[in-house]
């Protein structure tokens, strides 16, 4: 590994990172629609499945990519904004949680698991300590510090986290992923993503603040004020997609945006779930806007900023079921949808091999 | 089996069907709903998959129903209305789909396979023939008559189609089905579920005739003439939900009410699939009320009736991705969306069993 203390260096490996991203390849699509075409079913009646099939075959560059191999990565992460009672639950629940991803019992263990996913659960930065086996623990602190009194990490540490995404890309890629879901978990990480959303789109506090895991009216009102505050002390850092990250975000946000970049350069499906995963995807987009077409929507959320992130993206969710969990539970969701998109793709006979009569023949 | 060429003795099996149809557990529901509280995530937060959960938990009358093994039914049969012109596709190709099917290669088949159903292909009146293995033959005949000339069957073969429906939900639940998909394939059954919904609802014939597999504008104006026709020619026997049936509905359209009837007697889930499962769904409400909150809807089809119905029995569909084949594809895609909600029931660890601090306390 280099010596990531060099700023410079670092700065470096991310441009490499980003110019490593292709545009998907057209004529994989087209040979993809083509075999789409002649499978035995009227010509587009699997709707929104088709398109995915085709978007897959042009992000992989294969016309026939096959059903692909596919990884969660929930990244962890605490905050020092959490201090300003902006959830429902307290900080401790995010060492507790990551406890539970591994042990199995949490919601995105148990939908991984119903999707034959690989689960990857990172330490990108949790303050609690917990006794877990299989935890990637990155070591990156022991949270943020509070957006609202200054920037929540160095830019060292911004880029340090990113560049740890892109090595999990790289690894996953190695080891035969073919999709990779995003997916998190931290008390406190739905203000990040405001702040962070408010900062990229840009838009008002106000529109991309909402309940979260569950506050009510009230909380959200003071909710938007502590989002209003860090982008108000943090003014000064917030004019590029990398100080932005610095002043507002978290370190589980930034290794996920690393993690979408680092994905698109490898070829790889990157699953967006909820808000907070959105709020990543969108800056890795701000950092590399070719890494948009790698990614795949799996739901629309009730939180507000999700669907201004989305179609700031120009993504259409796959699903809309009021989910509102993250984890990457949306992403796990989502999967087989993706997988029943390629196996049409894969394994369908076509009018002649099935010896079927097409429209009008 | 009972002589079915009594029709006395058909009715009477049919009321014994309609009246072994239990209203869903209350408390089923509720422990249910009480176990999701407790499970290591923001009360609601998975939306729909949670309402969905408790739905199954009570028509199944188990507070903790598991993860359930599913089949799909794929109904076909030919429709005497095809000789009108209503279809882009020759009626041959409802026997070449039977054997598509059957070998493995259509949609249904696929996705089937990859959400781990068992498929039940069933030949419920198809014209042409096929060499096909696996595949159950209910003889009904060589397809429906032409219901632009007079009923498309007779009210003894509706009775009897109807009960080999209930008779195929009851073989399913024996064999440890839990949920049923419903499926069909018949060239010109669009036609036939536009003039069923119309009578049923009942609603213009326009509102609920369209495109289908891939008419144009002009082959939708025809297609609107010809459920009038179908409906002005049989008018005198649309009064009662069988009298619509036999006059303009087709053979697998009776067998899938049946099954969804059926279903609902032995407490399986239904799934109900696009537009033509759902005018066979609405037939098995129409006969039998209670049958209603055994029905989960797949997704939303372009075709315009579909909507119609799904409002018609408030019945909220899980997906929207546009798809409009037919075939039960879209019981299988939404199939692994049920099982996911039945996981999160059953396999998901509590606040108290993983250790984790539930909100405000």
């Amino acid at each position: 590994m280099p010596d990531l203390s060099d700023r410079d260096d670092a700065v470096i490996r991310l441009a490499a990172e980003v110019a490593a991203i292709d545009p998907p390849d057209a004529r994989a699509r087209a040979l993809a629609e083509a075999e789409l075409g002649i499978k035995t079913k009227p010509c587009g009646s699997l709707g929104r499945l088709e398109g995915l099939a085709a978007q897959i075959a042009a992000l992989r560059g294969n016309g026939r990519p096959g059903v692909l191999e596919a990884a969660i990565v929930v990244a962890a992460a605490d905050h020092g904004v959490a201090a300003e009672g902006v959830s429902a639950y307290p900080q401790e629940v995010t060492a507790q949680m990551v406890a539970n991803f591994a042990s199995g019992g949490a919601a995105v263990s148990v939908l991984a698991r119903r999707a034959a996913a690989r689960l990857l659960v990172v330490d990108a930065g949790v303050a609690g300590g917990y006794e877990a086996a299989g935890v990637r623990r990155l070591g990156f602190g022991s949270g943020t510090a509070n957006s609202t009194q200054g920037p929540a990490m160095s830019k060292e540490q911004a880029l340090r986290a990113l560049l740890a995404g892109t090595e999990l890309a790289d690894e996953l890629a190695r080891t035969g992923i073919g999709i990779v879901g995003l997916g998190e978990m931290g008390i406190g990480n739905t203000t990040a993503a405001s702040a962070l959303a408010a900062a990229l789109l840009p838009s008002d506090a106000a529109a991309v603040t909402g309940p979260g895991t569950g506050l009510d009216h009230d909380g959200v009102a003071r909710k938007t004020a502590v989002v209003r505050q860090a982008l108000n002390v943090n003014r000064a850092g917030l004019g590029d997609p990398l100080g932005a990250l610095a002043s507002v975000g978290g370190f589980e946000i930034a290794l996920l945006a690393g993690l979408a970049l680092g994905a698109a350069g490898r070829r790889l499906v990157a699953v967006v779930d909820g808000f907070i995963s959105a709020a990543a995807a969108l800056l890795a987009v701000r950092l590399a806007p070719a890494a948009r077409d790698y990614l795949v929507a799996a739901h629309l959320s009730p939180e507000p900023g999700h669907r201004l992130i989305l179609a700031d993206l120009e993504l259409e969710p796959l699903l809309s079921l009021g989910l509102r969990l993250g984890e990457g539970s949306g992403s796990a969701v989502a999967l087989p949808l993706i997988q029943a998109a390629l196996a049409i793709l894969e394994e369908m006979a076509t009018f002649s091999e099935a010896g079927v009569a097409d429209a009008g023949r």
